[in-house]
């Protein structure tokens, strides 16, 4: 930790001294992580200068490596200069996303001092949805005609192979004169293929897809073929990029990621503590505010039973673990119908199914926490009756939040709303509401035999 | 869905009709989705008949996409003979995870059956710890002498074609008679290259890691540079094989889902629904036995201020709106930390700037939450103590929470305890028995004012 500590130091040092050269340097030759860390750890200040005065190779390279959410934070704060250089270096894909996180206005002033054939294409990239074929694919391919030779196709290869140097090249794309795909030519059988064999014919035939093919399908491609990337078309079926398998991979970890914040109320994206405080509580409470009035709902039953309370105040007790228990048990539910749906083993219209299988493992884990539950009410009030009041709430009560945890997901799905942001608090709802009113109804018409506990 | 219900019928009735070619047929080329969804949704008994049945290299494949839990199910329900042939067509990474998550017996019962070579080479690769350079490495690469020519090495490249046909040729490793790697030679070089050029000379310098890196730096290197894979070496500085980026991206997308799993309190890995239903009970049930004791334990400070209670019974309402909000408040920091930890921008040595950042949000948010919940206890009795109570109890017990959920993750990653397993039910009973202390003995102090509310 020493060791870095002093970087961030030497780096700021480096910044103030202006040694721009020096720290392209630094950057170009730093891990992925330490660019990461540095970079959140300087000031907004030192960040700004540092980004606007790299070289814009470097810059770019910095912007792919660190989270999205800082990325736009700094473009949409240097000059639309500045910005413009940065993102022409970037790569197809990623200059897209950044683009699409800016406000419309950041975007207008890049695309003003951007080359009218740079703003065209990236108006164009942008155009796509995200997490689709053509969001997440990259344009710096190489396609050459199937009339040419092997031996033509590697001239042509080495003449532009300045051109190239950006590219990883690792296939040939073989198209007819109208553009369209026939099919794609692996190095090795370059390497392989006689000098006069024409590339159309060493071509194996290769998979495409539409532009609009959605994220899930594509990782369900690489899964099963070993391919690093697969063809994009447009409608008129031409070649308009490759998806790589490093693209869709990562697009899918971050879908994890991002799902996953949602889950514990982290929403609208990543939060970097580095934000400024006022944001991020902003963020936070636009969560936690629907979530206290959803709780204020839930416990207003034990409100309407303050009676009973009065007359059972041990009960007190028990309302927050039956509270929090189903929680826990309908939270397992939740985050195995998620990763189901994530795998592919379930489907959202399996709603029968999935209902049963929970109900099945509700009942089995109900009956062991509610005689632990009622156990302890037993042990501690000497009353039977106490016990299986607090017991009885809490193990049919488990079979209700796994019901609801287990469903709700594919329900959501199946009607297209955000299942990682409105399962939990529809969980919590429902299932505070039913355990406080089972345990309160419970002891009610038990209550000639709870007195005097 | 009606055509995949269809799809499962006919599945099923193929394998009873025991047309395997048929069957290898269509799962050969099936999408990979989809192959997950139909293994799910088949008896244990079809499942059992149809691996052990179709060709090996298919059912390998099959292998590879299905869950691990289900593949290692399989793995040790069919004979050795055929499992031994099943894995013997796996890549070897995912061969190495397969047995590592077997049993002994059965994994012993494997090693028997199969051949002498296989059988030391696999045991060599399952020594290599997961999640580790060489845990994560395939050993499917091509290396050859850097003495030798370009065209002797393209004519060695075209006499083993057969030999390299599963393999993903994209480099050449270039070797030094002892086995040390010198270098790399991408196949576009070699199609540049003069035929008399010496291998060791376009070859480019390489990194190279030792097998016992883990996951998050070579996560750090693919994402710096545009490599498909990079090699692993020994002790000795022999190349043994290649870490590719897929299996690095896969790794960790697959560490960031446990991690969630976690988290949600589903513990030892996937759950598949399609698993046996007492197994699942009892997995869930050994997150939600400790998660009992310890809300048991936090709730039993409400068993101490009973009379405090009964004297203001109101405040009932608002104990379990004080424990969930906290909580809410508190998982909110727990995922910035995990996330942070994940992407780098944190390291667990910085506790103290993570609870300073934590302290300035859990202010604000627990000023507002805290006036809310006052206000709504102020409007509902008509009594302001009564708010101020409950208010002032969770304006502070939000700052408690987000302290703990902000540092805990760090701590328990210092200590290599796994933060994502331990981090909640730290967090929620740490902050259940400080909320309801703080309500309950503010009310105790404040009980002149609240009588007869």
């Amino acid at each position: 930790m020493e060791a870095v500590a002093n970087n961030i130091d030497s780096i700021s040092k480096l910044i103030s001294d202006r040694e721009f050269e020096k720290l392209g340097e630094i950057f170009m030759h730093m891990g992925a992580r330490e660019v990461v860390y540095i970079i959140d750890h300087l000031t907004k200040e030192e960040r700004l200068e540092l980004l606007s005065q790299l070289p814009s190779e470097v810059a770019a390279e910095i912007m792919e490596e660190i989270p999205m959410v800082q990325a736009s934070e700094i473009i949409s704060d240097i000059t639309a200069e500045d910005a413009a250089a940065i993102i022409t270096e970037m790569q197809s894909d990623d200059k897209a996303d950044l683009i699409l996180d800016l406000d419309d206005i950041d975007a207008e002033a890049i695309f003003e001092v951007l080359g009218d054939q740079e703003e065209k294409s990236l108006r164009k990239l942008i155009s796509y949805e995200p997490d689709t074929a053509g969001g997440l694919m990259i344009t710096e391919f190489i396609s050459v005609d199937s009339k040419l030779t092997a031996r033509q196709a590697k001239d042509y290869l080495r003449t532009n192979s300045d051109l190239f140097h950006n590219y990883s090249i690792r296939h040939l794309y073989i198209i007819n004169k109208n553009k369209n795909l026939v099919g794609v030519v692996q190095l090795i059988d370059l390497i392989l293929a006689k000098p006069d064999d024409q590339v159309g014919n060493i071509a194996l035939p290769a998979k495409s897809y539409h532009y609009n093919t959605p994220l899930e399908k594509l990782l369900g491609f690489f899964e099963k073929y070993d391919f690093i990337g697969v063809p994009v078309i447009d409608d008129e079926e031409r070649l308009i990029g490759v998806a790589m398998r490093r693209d869709i991979l990562e697009a899918d970890a971050e879908r994890v990621a991002m799902e996953h914040l949602e889950t514990q109320g982290i929403v609208g994206g990543d939060e970097i503590r580095s934000m400024p405080t006022l944001l991020r509580a902003k963020r936070r409470l636009s969560w936690l505010s629907v979530n206290v009035l959803l709780n204020i709902l839930a416990a207003s039953i034990i409100a309407f039973y303050q009676d009973t309370l009065s007359s059972v105040i041990a009960l007190a007790v028990f309302l927050p673990i039956i509270s929090d228990m189903s929680g826990c048990s309908g939270n397992q539910a939740v985050a195995v119908s998620m990763r189901e749906l994530s795998i592919g083993t379930v489907r959202p219209s399996e709603v029968l199914r999935v209902w049963i299988q929970e109900v099945r493992v509700g009942l089995i884990n109900g009956l062991v926490l509610g005689l632990l539950i009622a156990l302890a009410g037993w042990l501690w009030k000497s009353n039977i009756y106490f016990g299986l009041v607090a017991g009885g709430a809490l193990m049919i009560n488990t079979v209700i939040a796994v019901s609801i945890g287990g469903t709700v997901p594919l329900l959501l799905k199946k009607y297209d709303i955000d299942p990682a942001l409105a399962s939990g608090p529809i969980l919590t709802t429902i299932t505070d509401m039913c355990g406080f009113f089972l345990a309160l109804s419970f002891a009610a018409a038990m209550m000639s035999h709870l007195s005097g506990i």
